[in-house]
C-alpha cells in the first residue's frame, strides 16, 4: 500500500465516498462509482492501483477493499460486547464446556456435553444442541441454531418413523453464522463446518453435510444432506443443492441456482439444473428469443410448405416438357 | 359504504362465509366464490359493488376487504397483550430507550444505545442488535433479527477477513415483520425499511438496502445489500434480488423471480433473470413447447434436406433437357 | 427381517458403513454403494433382500432403511432430556395447558390459551402464540414459530392496513417441525397441520393453510395461505407453491419447484411453473439444446432462402426452355 497526497492528516473516522468528511477515510472498489470521486470530501480515499485523482489524499492497493477492511478494524474496531462470558440470562447447561474470552448473550443456549471454544459470541436466541463443538472464534448471530436432528425419516406404510441423529456438528475456528441459520447434526458421525467459512441468514445445512474451509454460503443457501464441499465455494444467495454431492473447490454458483450433480475443482456454475456459467447465460439469451423462435419455426414450416408445392409443381412441368421431348 | 337489507341485525363476530352463523360477518372479495353467497349463514356479508343476493344483508362497498378489515377491528380488535411494557424476562439493555405503550415478550432482546418507539410489539425472541432504531407501532414478530451484522468480508488470500459493521438499521413507523426475517445493519450508514412496509417470514434485507414506504415483501424474500426501492413495490414469496440495484416505485415482481437489473417505476415482472411479466408468461408458454420445437426443427432440417435433393435432381434433369437443346 | 450369519455376536453401536467396527450395526440403503460392503468392518449390516455379502453378517429385510431405524431406535435411543416438564427459563401463560410428558426448553414460550399436549418437545426459542394447540407427541426445534400472524392486510389508498388475524393453529400429534420455521395463525378458523407430517427448517406454513396427514415438507418450502394438501405429499427443498390451491395426495414436488395450479391425486410435478415430472426433465433436456437451436433455425432461414432462390432459378430456366418449344 502506498499513500498519494498528504500523509500527515489525521483521519478518525469511515464513511461512504457520499457521505465522508475530511476526518473520514472512503473507499472506492468498484469502478463503476469512479466519478464520486470528483465530489467526495472524504480525507483519505482507499483506491486500487493505478487509480489517480490530484485533489484526494489516496491509499493505493492492489486491494483497497481489504485495505478499507484494515483501515475500520483500525480506526473502529469490532463491536465492544458489554460483558464477557456467560451472561446470567444465558443458559449453559453444567455439562457443557465454554472457552476463555467467549462471549454468550441473553437466551442464547448451549446444551449438555456440548463444548464452545475460546473468544466466540452467541447473539441471543443461539442455540448449541447437545454434544456439539465450535472452535475458536465462532460467531453465532441472533436465533441460529446448531445440532437440531437431522430431517432423517424412515418411510414405513406411509408413515415417516424418526431415527434418533446420534451425531453431532462440528464448526471449526473462525466460522460465522448470519441469523436465523441451522446446521443439522449427522444421523451418523458429524456434520461439519470448515475453518474461516462465513454463511449468511437463514441458510440450511443438511444432515452429515461436510463443508469444507473458507466457503461463502450467502443468505438462504440449502444443502441438503451428506453434500461435501471442498475449500473456496461461494454460493449466491438462494442457491440450493440437493443431497450425497461432491462438490469441488474454487467453485462459485450463481444465484438461485439448483446445484443437482458433482462438481468438479475450479468452475462456475449457474442455472437450475445448474451447468457452466457460460453455457448457463447462453441459454438465458436464447430463452428470451423463444417466443420469437416459435414463430420463426412456424414461418419456416409454412415456406417449406410453399416450397415442396413450387418443387412438385416444377417437376410436373418438367416432366410435361420431357415428355415433349423427340423420341431419340 | 352502504347497507342493503336488514341494518338493524346484531352482528358480534367474523367468519368465513362457510362458517358464518346469523350473528356473524362474512366478506366475499373473490367473484370466484360468489356461489357461497346462496348457502352462506351470515348475518351480514361485505361485497364489492354490483354484487347482490337477495336473501342477504350487504355491506356493498368499492373495496369489501378493505371494509371486511374494519369490521374485524371493531368487532374482535387487535390482540390483548396479558402486560404493557417490559416483561420481566425480556432484555433490554439499560442503555437503550424504549417508548410508552411499547410490549416487549419474554426473550425479546434490545441491545445498548438501540431505541424502541411508542406502542411496539416485540414478540418472543425478537432482537434488536445495539444501535438500532425502531419507529411507532413497529411490530416484530417472534425471532426476527434486526441489526446483526451485515455480511461483508474482504477476501484477501482466500481468507475472508471480517468488516466492522459500523452502521445500523432504522425501520420506520408502522413496520411489522413475521418470524424469523433478518434485517443486516449497514457496514457504513443505515439499513432502512420505510414507513408501512410489510415483510413476511424468513425475509432477509442485506446490509445497506433502503427499503421505500408502504411495500409489501412476503415471505422467503431476499434482498441483497445496497439495494433500494421506491414506494408500493409488492415482491411476492421467494424472490430474490441482488445487490446495488435501484428498483423503482408501483412494482410487481411474481413469485421465485430473480430481479436482476434495475427497474424503472410502474412495471410488473416474473421470471429469473426477472422480465416483463407478460413476456415472461410469453417465455413459459413457449418453454412448454421446446421439446416439441426440437421435434420441428430436426423434422424441418430433414424436409429441407429433402427439398435440396429434389432440386438438385430436377435441377440435372433439366439440364438433362436443356442439352438436348437444339443449339441455336 | 431375516439373519444371515452369526446372530449370536452383540452389538452395542451404529455407524456408516465406513466408520462401524465389529460392535457396531451400519446399513446400505442405497445400492451405489455396495461396494464398501467388501471393506466395511461393521458387526453387521442392514441389506435389502437380495444383497449377500459372504464374509458380513447381514439384517435382511424388504425395507433396509427401517429396519436400520429399529435397531438405532433398539440400540440408542431417543435423545435423553436432562429433565421433564417446563424448564425454569421458560415460560409458559398461566392460562395455558401442557399434557404430561412434555419437555419445555429454556427460553421456549407458551402463550396465553394455548395447549400442548402429552409427550411433547418445546426446544429452546420455540414459540407457540395465543389460542394454538398442538397434539400428542409434537416436536417443535430451536426458534420455531407457530401461530404468528397471517399475512394480511386490506390495501386501502396504498396503505396495508393490518386485519387481526382471529383464528388459530392446530398441530395434530406425531408432527415434527425443524429450526426456524413459521406457522401463521389463521384470519379465520384454523390452520392445520395433519398427523405425522414432518417439516424441514425455514419452512413456512401461510395462514388458513391445511396440510394433510403424513406430508414431508423439506427445509425452505413455503406454502402461501388457504392452501390444502392431502395424505402423502412430499415437497423437496425450497418449493414454492402460491395461495388457494387444492394439492391432491400421493404427490411428489421436484427441488426448487413453483406450483401454480391444482394438482390431482398421484401425480410428481417439477419445475417452475411445475409440471409433470416427465414432461419437465423433457423441458429441461430441450432447453439445454436451446442455444444450438437457435443457430439451427437461423441455418434453416439460410437454407430455405437459398433453396427458393435455387426453385425461382430453376423455374426461370424452365420457362425459358418451355418458352423454346416448337408451338404445337
Amino acid at each position: 500500500m502506498s499513500v498519494v497526497g498528504d500523509d500527515s492528516i489525521e483521519v478518525t473516522g469511515v464513511a461512504t465516498l457520499d457521505e465522508a468528511g475530511p476526518g473520514d477515510v472512503a473507499f472506492l472498489a468498484n469502478v463503476k462509482y469512479t466519478d464520486r470521486l470528483a465530489t467526495t470530501k472524504a480525507g483519505a480515499v482507499c483506491v486500487a492501483d493505478g487509480v489517480t485523482a490530484e485533489r484526494l489524499n489516496l491509499l493505493v492497493s492492489k486491494d483497497p477493499y481489504f485495505t478499507f477492511c484494515r483501515v475500520v478494524v483500525e480506526l473502529v474496531g469490532h463491536r465492544k460486547h458489554p460483558f464477557v462470558g456467560v451472561h446470567p440470562l444465558a443458559f449453559v447447561d453444567p455439562t457443557a464446556t465454554v472457552g476463555p474470552g467467549t462471549t454468550i448473550y441473553p437466551f442464547a443456549f448451549v446444551g449438555p456435553r456440548a463444548t464452545v471454544g475460546a473468544n466466540c459470541i452467541l447473539y441471543p436466541g443461539a442455540c448449541v444442541y447437545d454434544e456439539c463443538v465450535l472452535g475458536d472464534r465462532v460467531i453465532l448471530h441472533a436465533n441460529t441454531v446448531i445440532g437440531l436432528d437431522g430431517f432423517g425419516y424412515a418411510t414405513h406404510g406411509g408413515v415417516h418413523h424418526k431415527i434418533p441423529q446420534v451425531g453431532n456438528v462440528i464448526v471449526e475456528s473462525d466460522v460465522e453464522f448470519g441469523s436465523c441459520s441451522t446446521a443439522q447434526r449427522a444421523t451418523l458421525g458429524s456434520t461439519v463446518l470448515g475453518t474461516g467459512t462465513k454463511l449468511g441468514d437463514v441458510v440450511v445445512i443438511g444432515h452429515g453435510c461436510k463443508i469444507g474451509q473458507h466457503n461463502l454460503l450467502i443468505s438462504q443457501v440449502g444443502i441438503s444432506g451428506s453434500t461435501s464441499t471442498g475449500k473456496y465455494v461461494t454460493m449466491a444467495g438462494q442457491v440450493g443443492v440437493t443431497g450425497h454431492l461432491k462438490i469441488g473447490s474454487n467453485i462459485r454458483v450463481g444465484a438461485q441456482s439448483g446445484v443437482m450433480d458433482d462438481l468438479v475443482d475450479n468452475v462456475d456454475v449457474l442455472g437450475s439444473p445448474a451447468v457452466d456459467m457460460k453455457e448457463a447465460r447462453k441459454i438465458y439469451v436464447a430463452t428470451f428469443k423463444l417466443p420469437e423462435l416459435v414463430k420463426r419455426v412456424r414461418e419456416l414450416e409454412r415456406e417449406v410448405a410453399r416450397l415442396k408445392d413450387a418443387i412438385v409443381s416444377v417437376s410436373k412441368e418438367e416432366n410435361a416438357i420431357s415428355d415433349q421431348r423427340p423420341i431419340d
